[in-house]
């Protein structure tokens, strides 16, 4: 065991409220049309990107003029906080005043999370209901005295970790009369100690992914846990949302790093007693496996013990190209069987094969770049179709033998099916375009577009007719409404299983002239998912259900199944003191 | 997908009801002290085993005299059946008369698992309460209808598989007023489809472990799940019990294997909806997670789609011996955190190392065995003491590349820790004797010593301490009680996990004049889970909690942690159905 590490108090990195990210980064557009990136924090950052809008207009087969653009009309207007006296009162005994606000933009930021709906609201609609008064406990014990507090008074109470689910987990629900207090619990993210022999760390929930990765390094270590929304997200949202990280191969999902957790319920604080974490164990009805996917139901997760993994020797990066969808995703199924996967594969279709082109810095157009592509097809990729081609990319994480034979099984596998090497850099780049990419929806939007993503799991047998089914109800969808140009539909597989795949779907289309296109888009979203899940895919892969995805759960459970659910809500928290309104 | 492929409906092994395992297998004394194994199931049969009898009476300082042996008094009395006449006659409606028994030795069966305590007072004591009937449905239908019956008329049900618990899990509930139904799921036995492309099979849960293996190897693939139990137990007892099989390094365990399932509920039938099933998902409150150590006491388990694996390609056995089992121990957590483990590693302490010696059928009598082995002691293993040194056993499973890659590990890594290469067919033997040495508690018994084994998970970094004060504590209960002779103690450690152990206790002592031997025992075994406890490990890793381990869950739940299982029991079996007593 070693002494507690107090994770630094300290977190210069302001954030936007507004848009997605840090409030120093984003994509802008001049008058000449060249999109940049602002900012230092990413390889995308200060080159301009002089092939992505025409490559969208192409695609969209639009025109985005930046005179056109849509000023944010961010904050919209919020209701004043519907306070609990005698709440307000009994927290003000323990709570310092920075711990608590009223702040209508602070409350505004803790009623939403990333949905296209939510954010386009917040900038160019109406806001419903938000959190009447947020709070910051600095302990658990201030977290039981909260809720003891909640209890006494008739108050309701909806944690909250880095904001950034796409499930409406946090919109307050529908038909609330309470006074709804809001758990932020961004103090709470120290790391209470770290036991290098186990391998095993107890760390507060609300610790950030990006902050751990740091200071976990520092001990020579490795969570291995990396979801798209590292860089916000905390450890608390993770066991929440169950959530699955990009490396999943190699480190597993957040149920198999989980190793012990504390939550405060209704009825006091939940915890594995004794004087260690067991490495595995059957002891009958065990409540913390409720909270993987509770979303903030049944109680606020205040720490947890996760197992640690050290920092990998080698880590390698690699990428092939296929030359159609078909060939590439028989790769992934013959790779999967064959076992030993890399820490991450993931693959994306054309489209998103061209969008990622359409994103390299270069000075040439985007004529030029095409040329250069469709030449150096014919010449170097003999029978590819630059309309065809997709591109897997890889990482690598063990020691340099693992590594070796990772990598020659991935690229004598690519070969069968076609691929060719694509580099080291390409691979790279790949990754690294996930965090930089996530700026585009709030880009898009200023610009009348609306895009946003949404995943499915689906068994290797249904997957790529899943894919294919989807993407042409996106387009039918889009079609049957007659919307002004063409869509942005694209897709990626992310993960991979032995019995299926992760599958994520991009959809955006022009909204100019439409009207309430953020209605529109839900539907067609809507839509899209019962697609899904005619096609054998499910109802979420790692987002979860929120809000969202309730109407759908019928397709999903029995009667039975989902009267469970609520029974054992009912039964767990009787006074329904966590309101947030998701499942159960 | 492949059609429907019934389990042969016929099955020719009958099993013992008074002792462990097959009528034709078993251990049997001469009057001329020579053990033998009957029958021609296992590597022991047929052949003299002289060294084991002088073995134990050296190890435990007694003499086991065959002219003393205790006869069995089985069956104990059965008292009459409670029967609900409302009941039989609803379920005489659809249930034929072959699928119900009151037969007293049917439902004596029925009524108890594996415990030392369970099966000495079967032959030796008085037995409690006995379920009232035993019914084997035939379907899904059925069971659902059994329940709705027993809903109706106020009967309570225990759902039932291979019946070897070793928790006291089946013994009836003290103070059950109701008739108790013991549903037998023998029947539901079929594998409903077998899915090659996806590896995926729906098997009903009443399948036999042993059945499974040769059904499923006719289809070219494995379960991988090998329970110690895997020749009587079931597939709906292993999710009920949440089990581990000895090679989870490759297969993972129970929960790792089952991707979905069905279980009639008291609301109903349970199940996920839809067409296909999801490699991964997060889907909010999953109901079935609950199911995993629900002991019986949620619901009936009806069948489950698990994972498939295809046959390895190369399984290969492997063993080294150490001078100690600190040096041993190390060597496990080295290979641990090096990764790559083998299907199955498994290191038994010297006494084990020892009887395992013993067990070996030859000619020379012990004492030339035991002056063999210290001569190949000091000739081959210089500095290694026979009264010291341990045995790991290996089982290598996956392509020839990868088990080559993994023995290369093992041995470098043994080797650095002073072990030294035992050959295959040591490894080979002490997998093989996994299955025969089970029925050794019923023949010693016969012979008054009681033994029995009990397991634990730890860390890492209290797994040799954990061992050392579980022995210590055993010794020093058997001395304090002045018990006759030497008790026999020893432990294997079983699983590797990257932050600990699974290890496996046996203790056994001689019981001739001992007042009310079973009660000693429990006594005995009470005070050393204590000692488990107070070291750091688990309640339990794989056996479950029944009803032996209760007393002990308010050390290692807080009380909202068990409130909240009394809550979800409850909220979900309001009316108490599945009554058998076990937790929550």
């Amino acid at each position: 065991m070693q002494p507690a590490t107090p994770h630094p108090a300290s977190e210069p990195d302001a954030e936007s409220t507004s848009v997605w990210g840090f409030a120093d980064s984003g994509f802008t557009l001049d008058d000449g049309g060249i999109v940049k990136f602002t900012g230092s924090r990413y390889a995308l950052c200060g080159e301009p990107l002089p092939h992505l809008l025409p490559w969208v207009e192409q695609t969209m087969q639009v025109k985005l003029d930046p005179a056109l653009a849509q000023p944010s009309a961010y904050p919209p207007a919020v209701d004043s906080p519907l306070l609990c006296a005698g709440f307000v009162a009994a927290i003000e005994e323990f709570l310092p005043a920075d711990q608590r606000s009223v702040d209508p933009l602070v409350r505004l930021r803790h009623g939403h999370g990333h949905t296209q709906a939510e954010m386009h609201a917040i900038k160019h609609g109406r806001f419903g209901r938000v959190p009447d008064m947020v709070v910051y406990p600095d302990s658990e014990s201030e977290v039981v005295a909260l809720v003891q507090a909640a209890k006494a008074h008739g108050v309701c109470l909806i944690p909250y970790g880095g904001g950034t689910n796409v499930t409406e987990a946090l919109r307050c629900a529908d038909g609330e009369a309470r006074s709804i207090v809001c758990v932020d619990l961004k103090r709470l993210r120290r790391i209470l100690w770290v036991d290098r022999e186990n391998r095993l760390a107890c760390i507060e929930a609300g610790a950030v992914g990006r902050h751990l990765v740091d200071a976990l390094q520092a001990h020579g270590f490795t969570l291995g846990h990396e979801p798209d929304s590292i860089e916000f997200s905390t450890l608390g949202g993770w066991i929440a949302t169950h959530a699955s990280g990009m490396k999943k191969n190699r480190y597993g999902n957040i149920e198999d790093i989980v190793m012990d957790m504390r939550v405060v319920t209704a009825d006091g604080l939940l915890h594995r007693v004794g004087n260690s974490v067991a490495p595995r164990e059957s002891i009958g009805f065990d409540p913390r496996r409720l909270m993987f996917g509770s979303e903030g139901s049944l109680g606020i997760i205040t720490s947890a013990v996760v197992k640690l993994f050290p920092l990998p020797e080698v880590q390698a990066y690699g990428s092939v190209l296929f030359p159609d969808f078909s060939r590439s995703v028989r790769f992934l199924y013959e790779l999967t069987q064959a076992g030993n996967l890399p820490a991450s594969v993931r693959l994306v279709d054309n489209t998103q094969f061209q969008f990622s082109m359409a994103l390299k810095p270069a000075r040439q157009g985007w004529r030029k770049v095409r040329s250069a592509l469709e030449k150096f097809v014919v010449t170097r990729l003999r029978g590819f179709d630059p309309q065809q081609m997709t591109a897997a990319t890889l990482v690598f994480e063990g020691d340099a033998a693992l590594v070796k034979a990772q990598e020659a099984q991935v690229y004598r596998l690519a070969k069968r099916h076609g691929g060719i090497k694509a580099g080291e850099e390409n691979g790279r780049r790949g990754y690294a375009l996930t965090y930089s990419i996530a700026y585009i929806r709030d880009f898009v939007m200023q610009h009348h577009v609306l895009a946003e993503s949404f995943e499915t799991s689906v068994p290797w047998s249904q997957a790529e007719t899943l894919c294919e089914r989807v993407k042409a109800r996106l387009l039918l969808e889009h079609q049957q409404r007659g919307l002004p140009g063409k869509p942005f539909i694209t897709c990626r597989i992310s993960q991979l299983y032995d019995t299926g795949v992760c599958v994520y779907f991009y959809f955006g289309f022009y909204t100019r002239g439409v009207d309430q296109p953020s209605v529109v888009y839900a539907d067609i979203e809507h839509a899209a998912r019962q697609e899904i899940l005619d096609a054998g895919g499910s109802l979420s892969h790692h987002h979860g259900i929120g809000k969202v995805r309730q109407p759908f759960l019928p397709q999903i459970f029995s009667t039975a199944a989902l009267k469970w659910g609520d029974q054992a809500k009912q039964a767990l928290d009787p006074n329904h003191l966590f309101a947030c309104g998701n499942n159960p």
